[in-house]
């Protein structure tokens, strides 16, 4: 399945297909110096099979984790291209999740102003998210994204085949972002996160949510690529969220276990709540937030959705139907109060 | 006098007025927070200028000279941004020189992937060049602006009185880059520096100067954003000039009289180089090289210019016509050994 991003002159082409990172050299041009950038979790058979394909390929290998998510990284990354002599017209290729992406995705962006970028997702996370969208960034100072750019890539190959070595919890903790997308914009999805899916995974071919997943993304990036409005949507369980990864700090929550808890307190009306919690018990999702509400708290002020003292928000209604509004900090306050309750809290 | 740069969602006003710097807060909107970023060179009262027409004004003050712009004072603004709790709703101000603008810059444009940022240059470098037109960086390993971003400010005040406290030398530095504009696109402006210019300075109003070099850089920048073709145009005398001044180090030349050294061998016709070195002498400039040739050719490798082994130079053949050549390494040793030879084989 091809989907084409159309961005005017940033336009690229996201391709779904088994196998792909094999035949990556035909998808995009790496008939130049690339490099490869990955962490020590991807078995590391995936870098080189990218690194092979490029005229000269070099590889990376960053830490695992969100640790590597930092600005030394970032530095390492655009050191090491100014050493191998690089120019505008190399590219850096992103193999591994959303960790990978991010980091490999800003030193693409920063380095001589920006030079081409490549994303090779293998997570589910990453190829149903953090991929497409052109959003890079690392962490500082224990918040996550705070240092970043819009960077579209130009190319994201999403080979499903590589989820077959992606541990358990991480499988889950990219299927929350598919959620996350079936609760703010496609009702079919969550119809099959409700009767196509059991706690084994899912009963249908996993192309068919990677691509609902991407092809709603994709027309919320073309019409507002650098998050004016509707994009914001796309923030659905991440303020709270991003306070609860930041709360539970390097060996915490995974990011997406956070925003699906991030996402409970936003949901409005009871039913809809406990349908979720359902889906979420089926994915292995964590079900309670295990940190004191104050904790999460303080680390929501410095979030990016926040304009002086207000937030933006993203609640939902009914399935496949988000929509923003507007709260002060009492209201998130409120909210995480209610998380932090409990499930029945959360779905009280 | 009022430019308006006309770059769609991205557009802004250039004011050149006396007294701009005192009038700040009517020409941009200063009701927010607002990181004033300065170096140790500037006088203070500047910078407590603008501060105190903000809402809420912070003053960060780094060290002078091209040694401020690194990924360390980048990160400094940063994590300063991010512990007074900016939002995308609040902005930095530079004031103060390139280095200023483009350390500052490149953290406006990357905080939170990019808040508002206002330029309030008070050097003639960065009041005729520098301070418009979106290029912000910062150097890494001893190259100049190899990590940056292309962030348009929301304003560009000029002040000319701020140049009363510039030293001498740092006057004639920027009229380097007026020079520069003269020779690739102002017949105009090149009259002037033979005819109203003396070694005591212009014998016509800075402003008039300042008008001409800015307009004809906003028409440039206009036309071609991104450096994809025209704007190549303004980079004539830095492939060379940036090789002398990476030879030099910190405490070397400055980037102007790198820049004028750097033109010369690219000035084709004995007659044009002649006028051009004659104008350098009034204005103070060095007219030979100090370094030998392959000090300077071992730092051009990474000249963001290059794609691969080919390099973008700008010839000049009549004053305010400049034009585009594509050519290799080798020709390039050729023209640095030329102004290696000094200022008669400059001449010859």
């Amino acid at each position: 399945m091809k989907l084409a991003m159309n961005l005017g002159s940033r336009s690229y082409d996201i391709i779904i297909k088994r196998g792909s990172l094999q035949r990556a050299g035909k998808l995009c041009n790496l008939a130049r110096k690339v490099l490869v950038v990955t962490d020590d979790g991807v078995p590391p058979r995936y870098a080189k099979t990218i690194a092979a394909q490029c005229a000269e390929g070099h590889i990376l290998v960053v830490k695992q984790g969100e640790g590597a998510k930092c600005v030394e990284n970032w530095r390492r990354i655009s050191s090491k291209l100014l050493h191998l002599g690089f120019t505008r017209g190399d590219a850096v290729a992103a193999v591994g999740g959303g960790v990978v992406g991010d980091l490999a995705g800003f030193a693409a962006a920063t380095y001589m102003r920006g030079i081409p970028f490549f994303q090779f997702p293998t997570t589910t996370l990453s190829q149903i998210d953090s991929s497409i969208g052109g959003k890079v960034a690392v962490d500082l100072d224990g918040t996550k994204n705070i240092v970043g750019a819009f960077h579209q890539p130009g190319l994201v190959a999403v080979d499903p085949d590589t989820l077959a070595t992606l541990p358990k919890r991480h499988f889950a903790n990219g299927m929350a972002e598919a959620l996350k997308t079936a609760l703010i914009g496609s009702a079919d999805l969550f119809d099959i996160f409700e009767h196509e899916y059991t706690k084994d995974g899912p009963q249908t071919d996993i192309e068919r949510i990677l691509f609902l997943c991407l092809s709603y993304k994709m027309g919320v990036v073309e019409r507002d690529e650098t998050e004016q409005g509707e994009r914001k949507l796309l923030n659905f369980g991440h303020t709270i969220g991003h306070g609860i990864e930041a709360a539970g700090g390097l060996g915490g929550l995974l990011h997406g276990e956070c925003v699906a808890l991030g996402m409970l307190p936003m949901i409005e009306g009871k039913t809809l709540r406990r349908r979720t919690l359902a889906i979420m018990k089926k994915l292995g999702l964590p079900l309670a937030c295990p940190y004191p509400a104050a904790d999460i708290l303080k680390h929501i002020t410095s979030d990016k959705k926040r304009i002086n003292d207000s937030y933006t928000i993203v609640r939902v209604k009914k399935a496949g139907q988000g929509y923003l509004e507007t709260v002060g900090f009492d209201e998130i306050g409120l909210l995480v109060q209610e998380l932090a309750n409990g499930p029945e809290g959360a779905a009280k």
